[in-house]
């Protein structure tokens, strides 16, 4: 790699982001981030017409019907609901179950849960670490109240259970994974994304019903889907509106494979093939002979 | 093509461009326009994320060498100077000559653009019909001025030669072709986008000077190159930043090429593979089996 | 199409298609057949070097799991089997049933085998018409007698059922579509391609072994597999050594895809992009400039 | 590269070679070598259906039009005539000189010729080896023979120059870079590959005419063009039946690119894309949902 081919500026959004975002001779952009940020991205860069690429929120749900193999849907979905505290745009924040084996489901994801160990995440044996900042877990834990407001019902986790820190780590911004059920679709910790350990798990009856809500949210970044049937598994794959879909599986990943979301999760997608052309301007040159 | 996939609404940007911009079930937006309007496209279609094919305004150079074969390249360039009055995104507005047949191709070009009829379209014998509106004829008018002003010469056209038209048109937004000479780099008609028959005849030196110079605006559409020379052709094609370079030629299309420009020329392009692309949301389903 | 681009020359292969095959004006053979013409095309094409597309014989697989719908797997396993009297590449020849359902299958298949009506195939209730030739009859018939030589048992057709036809149809070189059992994997009516109305059935215990067995053969044409479960279907289909894998049906095919054969059922592939690339030399141009 | 991925087998082509092109286990055969070897490898896999990917050998013209740079042309046609003893498939071994500049082209390119040294290899000052065996050079020398015996004209090397060499290279088989002119083209040495340091010079008056005589052979490896005209370049360049085409250079290569030759040079193509696509069998899988 030549000498001053990449660059790395440190620096927030506002300086250093602004910065480059409105400078004239920075051609395009690609950000991975908030839906937020980015749209402040695409007012901005507005007048240098620059090409964007940009990789954004989520409001991820996992389809699990009635013939999913939960002795892989649990371990699974406990992970893809609370790996690194929930702060990866690709988590589960939305599991829809079938009606059949909801009950049971919740009884043993709840269980689960409950055993995940928030702490100091140097701790081989801690599974939950601290979030980003002391303004984040405000927000994330507004989550919570708000949606016991509204009536929801909080299984575990926040407000629910106690959390008990080892002395060193009273001051970290710890927060116990929180599963919340009896909740309407409409609610805003159903459709805004919260960027914490925090799940909602809600019943369902049909195929039919199950896309279409899965797809009721302004997002479309990652879902997953637990079946053991070949035919839903591809009818829903097929129907659901985002960018990724795993099935029986979470956070599969080849970097030759497009990675993206549609709907406000993002423009474009990145791997082998597809950066490689975002970062190229194409020209067609016609030679007279 | 079933009932209802295309949908035409007639209307003006301000109302009918604007209600599709911002409504949220409108995932993608294809314009072609001017880039001011882009930008307001880019601007309030932000806050739902969508994706944009923009093919915008251009100021295209036409690079011509002491090599061009002079009885292709004039007829050629009065055809992309001022085919459709200018008004055509691809013409060319800037003409750069080499030094040795700098007068030669002037005094030829001026004589040819002098041919050329103004009047009704519908007569065979007409080469150039009416600007599309009276505020657009003032708009292209008040650049000629401008560049007067700033010192430039006309050498013939709006402004130094009559315009006398048949009766019945006398109440159309005519104008001569006009070719504006001794005109700085930095002056705004070589720098905006006139849209009208206008085109600046400027010399150059070296191949070096060419590319910088014709390279120097904030546009990057189209361009054409002019010499027999098979080295210099693919060296300044290469070096041209112009979605699309034409040598020896202009307008030559194929609908499977990729079509459109860099910088504030536009965002994507078109064609059969690259349209059939933006219209096309990728999804990677990844299955556990 | 311009006149001259497409000639049909009427002929057998001995004459007409030998005599192109060894034109030296001739670049490329596609050619739809069997491998023996199709070792003969390559051997006589060698002093010429010509390209080959070769879509040549099936030895297909039918895979058949305890899980798969039979309601579904019956009847289209019947049409793989006998559609156009067995006389098309893609037919099934080798039904691999897994032990759970083998009886239950034969019982069935047989019975709706009984029901089909063989004929003349311009009366609507017909299913089966008569085969190419007197040749290739006693060339499908002696395959049967072979098979039961070797100690198979034929459950239903050739031999063992009666067939009547109607007096207008008593020259006709018809055959009853013929079910096969209890034969071993290396016989040759489970090796070989018959091309007509007969095809085996046997059992097997465990996705590992019929895989095993399915690509057993030289061919490697076309596949089905019928099972309901997602994670076996991509497996199965994913091991065969088959050109083509239909799971859950049979003959679904767009011609955007590619079509064609591994190992000895053929070279290269068909389809929109695949037969435009056949038909294409690529040149590299290489310009210094 | 897991262990046992790639294995080398040396051998010769009877033993080696054949026991791997008549391997039933052995999917594909890549080879590079003579077109006599290849058409023994087609008949030989014919049998077992294999793929093949053929790079074989060139009759490679030089056309060399009146408007060439000759400071850059003869030195590199030099090289392109006699690298590494002519014995390189992509050597020239036709030259086609338009008349005008016929006569200083060969006078400047014998003369340049007759400085080339031969001798031991690992002397820096030596620029010819030995051939790689007694058999070929007596092959090579039977073409000049012929063409001598044909009536036509060796301007340097083999047989009208002496070769004396150091002592120690005495018992090499080493031959003398070597021009013929005085030609006709179907003489064997303007139609067959010799693989030695000798090359043909011809003169020809037009592109039309020599566009016919460059692909007047049963090959259509490479072939170089010299010229400064950009129109010529690019219809010569197009019309040349051969699957590299070098202008104003010669053995520029990127490994990306398609390489390898049309008609008896072989078939299909070498390089990132197109390798990984021989190497592969693509699979179409359809699954019902």
């Amino acid at each position: 790699m030549p000498h001053g081919v990449v660059n790395v500026v440190f620096g927030t959004g506002a300086k250093a982001g602004e910065a480059l975002v409105c400078h004239p001779d920075v051609p395009l952009i690609s950000f991975t981030g908030s839906t937020l940020t980015a749209q402040r991205i695409m007012e901005k860069s507005a007048p240098y017409c620059k090409k964007l690429s940009l990789e954004l929120g989520g409001k991820n749900p996992a389809i699990i019907f009635d013939d999913a193999d939960l002795s892989q849907c649990i371990p699974t979905t406990l992970r893809s609901s609370f790996a690194n505290q929930g702060e990866i745009c690709l988590c589960t924040s939305r599991i829809f179950v079938q009606r059949g084996i909801y009950s049971e489901f919740v009884k043993r994801f709840v269980a689960e849960t409950k055993k995940w160990k928030v702490g100091n995440p140097s701790d081989p044996t801690v599974d939950v670490g601290a979030l980003i900042s002391k303004e984040h877990l405000e927000k994330v834990r507004s989550y919570v109240k708000k949606a016991q407001a509204e009536g929801a019902r909080v299984l575990c986790g926040e407000g629910v259970d106690s959390l008990s820190l080892p002395g060193g780590n009273q001051k970290g911004y710890f927060m116990l994974p929180t599963v919340i059920s009896e909740i309407k679709d409409e609610s805003c910790c159903m459709q805004e994304e919260i960027f914490g350990p925090v799940t909602c798990v809600v019943a369902f009856d049909t195929e039919e019903e199950v896309v279409k809500r899965a797809n009721g949210v302004k997002y479309g970044l990652a879902a997953t889907v637990w079946s053991s049937n070949v035919g839903r598994i591809h009818r829903v794959a097929r129907r659901l509106q985002s960018g990724l879909v795993w099935t029986n599986c979470w956070l599969v990943r080849d970097l030759n494979l497009p990675f993206g979301g549609m709907k406000a999760s993002g423009i474009g997608r990145e791997g082998a093939k597809d950066s490689y052309e975002f970062f190229t301007e194409v020209k067609t040159i016609t030679i007279k002979h």
